[in-house]
This record gives structure tokens, sequence and C-alpha cells, in this order.
């Protein structure tokens, strides 16, 4: 971590904050690592996102919103493998040193923080175009974290909300839908999803395996179907679409969205349990695992057009 | 992590390796998370640095250059806390898939990374302007790591090895000076720094403070003083300047890259010990810790322009 002058003032100003939650951080902020006491005998989960202007978010969209959805998504990696969420470092870069945006910023990433009671503890901060790495850092039992490859033949596939929203949101975002009640709904789908980390949790030993949607469901239940060698059904009828989604757009294209869009962090996750017997509501079961290496939909409709070869492009 | 179509096959391709080392990548490359098992009653020690193509390395360097020295510069980042450098991640942004460069960038970065004995565990790959953001983990027994707070007057303040070459060599990458062995030297100094981290181990207990010098001399040492609340007085006949650096420059030109010019990933440390008693060669006592908060230099050349004024930035 290199600070200097006007870089090291914005850190103290806009990033750093007493010890919070616990006192595993030995030492935070300041030094030339950050020091952290893991719990003993838990496994250490680590992920790490970048999320560019222009590429992930639009370069004019609100810093607040631009922090929340930055440090969910990551957060999202640990809810997929059951972790309880614990720290995060944040590599900043930016054009200039704006400080409304930087109060924005840090106030969107700091709730986003407090929300899942994760602490920052160091980063970096650059000049260059605006972008954004965060890695999370969460602690799991051995044994308990939930991985793509355990899916077994005859297991049900679930998903943990609406499928497609954050898609429509996407498009609300770039102005390319009317300003409704329907798709302002989309577009906080799209801004301010929430990392399922509560559900991850309760998945350990429930799940035999889970994967976050964050590239639609298509192309993450066939991460887990390439992982666990395996083949789906999936039962187009039984995709959860919300009646925002169903407002804006007709059900073809709405189980497009559902189906390809991604940016919804739901979780999906297979479980020999049926829905009755998980213990907890709102799942939504949407088909089986079954032998083979195909992701087949059922009750398509015909004039639905679907690219549906995401998931071969992952064979060798 | 997201990961889809091309930058599936390039991670496969260009970064998936088979465990290293040890057995303590329990999960790498390929599910939501990386999962470790850390070292029971270590401390975790975490540091990220990003570098972005034309604020930290010419767009045009040679991409093996460009991984090794990112590695370097953040596991510089563990030795300086005297910790044991064992993984990284890799959140790599890049404009477009060219296997080349990709090539010589993957090359570069596990020969820094075999060097160190650093395991690659996950990371993010986005396109978009060139930056390359690397975060290091290592461990270090608790109450043994070396903090910038310790200094305590009287102490003798070291450096480990010549300052100001990779300041000459960045001109040198820059085209403002001649070729010559001697720029050459400077040049290698700059492209390929090497992280002190064994160093840092042997002094767990030796030294009372220490950070890596990236930012020059007078800014890092100035972090000591300001964290350790105490004044420094360096004696500028007594900083180690190359024969490669003297030969390029006159010495007040030498002594104002030594002192401001960074880059060179040497440790600056204090110790009650002097020269004689430490357990490692090759250090180079440049002055004493003492009273105050000023950082006084003396045997300055009356002709010698130095912009002194680096650390007082940092009072609030």
């Amino acid at each position: 971590m290199v600070t200097a002058g006007r870089e090291f003032e914005m850190i103290r100003r806009y990033f750093q904050q007493p010890a919070r939650y616990d006192r595993s951080v030995v030492l935070g902020i300041g030094d030339d690592c950050a020091l952290l006491a893991a719990t003993p005998d838990s496994l250490q989960a680590i992920s790490v996102d970048t999320s560019i202007a222009g590429v992930h978010f639009p370069a004019d969209a609100d810093p607040f919103d631009i922090a929340y959805r930055a440090l969910n998504v990551s957060l999202s990696d640990l809810a997929a493998m059951g972790a309880e969420a614990r720290w995060f470092t944040l590599a900043l870069t930016l054009p200039a040193i704006n400080d409304d945006w930087l109060a924005g910023f840090s106030r969107g990433l700091f709730q986003a923080a407090d929300n899942a009671r994760v602490q920052l503890i160091g980063g970096d901060t650059t000049r260059g175009p605006l972008s954004i790495t965060i890695q999370v850092q969460g602690e799991v039992p051995p044994g308990r974290a939930l991985l793509r490859s355990g899916a077994r033949i005859g297991d049900y596939i679930y998903v943990s909300g609406f499928l497609g929203d954050a898609g429509g949101g996407l498009a609300a975002s770039l102005g390319q839908l009317p300003a409704t009640a329907a798709t302002a709904a989309l577009l906080q789908a799209y801004l301010r999803p929430e990392p399922r980390l509560a559900l991850g949790i309760v998945l350990r030993g429930i799940a035999t395996s889970c994967i976050d949607i964050s590239d639609g469901l298509l192309a993450d239940l066939g991460h887990i179907l390439e992982c666990s060698r395996a083949g789906a059904e999936v039962d187009l009828d039984r995709l959860p679409l919300s009646p925002a989604l169903l407002a804006t757009f007709n059900r073809n294209k709405a189980l497009e969205l559902a189906l390809t869009a991604g940016d919804d962090y739901q979780l999906c996750f297979t479980s020999p349990l049926g829905a009755d017997a998980l213990p907890v509501n709102g799942m939504h079961c949407i088909g089986r695992i079954v032998a083979g290496n195909d992701l087949r939909l059922s009750n398509r409709p015909a004039d639905c057009q679907l690219e549906t070869t995401g998931f071969d492009h992952f064979h060798d």
C-alpha cells in the first residue's frame, strides 16, 4: 500500500474507520499490511472482483450505488460458498479526487459493509480510469463450504429469488425503458443487489452445490453442471419472474433476461431435499439434476429466442 | 469471480497451476472463492497494490517485466512486515486478449511467484484500460510483525541496499538517458525489483520499525517518524549510492534520486543494534532516531536542491 499527499488525506477522511464488529483486525489501514487474526479451525474464503466505469456501470452513475453494488457483488461470492463475511480491501482508481463523489462513494461502501458486518482493512488508491477492485475474505468451517462440484443426479435445482430483474434494470439504467414504478423496481434490483449471506450459511449441509447468479442462470448453472459432471432439466414455467419484470416485458423477453442477463446475485443451488424439507422459505425449485452433460429447457415457448449455448463454451 | 467464454479459457491457459509448495490451498481457481487453510496461531498479513499502464509503467513495457514488477511490488509490503509470503490474487484488466502478451505476462508473474514461493489462488479478468491489482497474503507470528510505529529515540536507521537506482532506471525507461552498461543496470533495478522477504523475516525481533522504500527515502522514513512520533538525523554521506548511479548522474542528482525517487523496494528499518551486532550483512546505517518530529539531513551539499517537505505533508 503506497500512499502519499492528497491520497493519504483522502483515505483518512473517507475510508478510515475504527475497528468494528470484533477484535479480529489486529492492525488496520496505515501500515505496509493489515494484520488479521483468523478464527482457529476455519478456512479462509477469498474472492476478488473488478468493476470498471463504462463496462460494469455507467461512469456517471451515483457513486453511492457504484460502491454499494461493487462491494455486494464481491460479497455475493462469499454467500455462494456459505462463508461468513469478515473483511475486505478496496483498490480504487480515480481520474481525480472529487470530494462530493468520494463522500457518496464512501457512504455507499460503508452502508453495504455495515449491512454485511464486514470491515475494511486496507486498500490502494491510484490515479487513472475509474475502476474498483474489491477483495472479500470470509470464513467457513472445514468441509462445510458450498462448492460448484457437488451436484448429484436426482438433486433438485433451486434459485433463491426473482431472476431477470437486474437485466431489466440495466436496460432502464441505459435509458432504454419508460420511467414507471415497475422499471424503477428493476433499476433498484440492478443498482442495489443484496448478497444472500445468511442464506448461504443456512445452506451448509443442505446444498450439494451452489453458485451466485452473476452471468445469468444458464451460464452459472452451467458452471455447476461442468464442475459436477452432470446435466440438468429446467422447467421454464417454474422460473420466478417478478411482477415488475412481467409488467415491463413480454414473457419471452422476461424469460430471456431471467436465463441470460445476470446481475441478480441470487443463489442457484442443488439439494436432495424437496422444497417442503428445506429449512428456509422462498426458494424456487426450477428443475432436477440428470445424467449426461446437457442443460435441457422444458416448456420453452416455440417463438422464444434464447442463446442456450453458453454452457457448451466451457467444454474442452 | 466472474468468468465466461474467452476469459475462462485464458485463465485455464495462462493462470491455472497445480498446487505448489504446500497443501494450504484447499480450493484454488475455479469456484466462487478460493479456500485457504491458514497456519494456526499466525496472523494474516494483507496488502493490495494497483499498477496502471501509463502511470506506474509504460503501456508498451515488456509484459514479463510488468507482471514481475507488479507482484514483487506487492510482496515487498509483506517483506516490510516481516511476514512470510504465502498466497496472492490477480485482478487483471486488459484492453484485449493478446496471446503473446499474456504468455509473457504469465511467465513474468510465475517467475516472481516461484522466487517467493507464493501461490496464485484466484483473480478476476475484465476488459478495460490495462491495469493490474495484486493482493498478497502472508503470515507472521503474533507480536512479531515489523510495524512503522516502533522506532525509539537513539535507534540506528538502516537501509538494505542502494537507493536511487530505480529512479534512474525510470528515466532510462522513458528514453531520457543514453544506453550504457550503467543505465542498463539502473533500468534493471527499476523493472525487476526484488522484495526483501528473507531479510524481513530475519529482522523480526531486531528491527523496532520497518517500511519498504516505494516512494523515496524521505517520504517512507517520514511515515516511520510520523507513526513512531519521533524525528531523525540522516547523514547524506552515508546513503548507499551505486557505481551505476554515480556513473550516470552527478552526485547531487544521485542524492536527489536516492532521497525522493522511490521504486527501489529496499527496506528502511530502525534498530537499537549497531551495524556490527546485526545478524545480517550489507545493511547501511544512515542515521539515528532523535526526539522531535523533524527529519534533518546532514552533509547536504549547499547546491543540492531537494524537496524535503514530503514528511510535513502528513502532519495534521
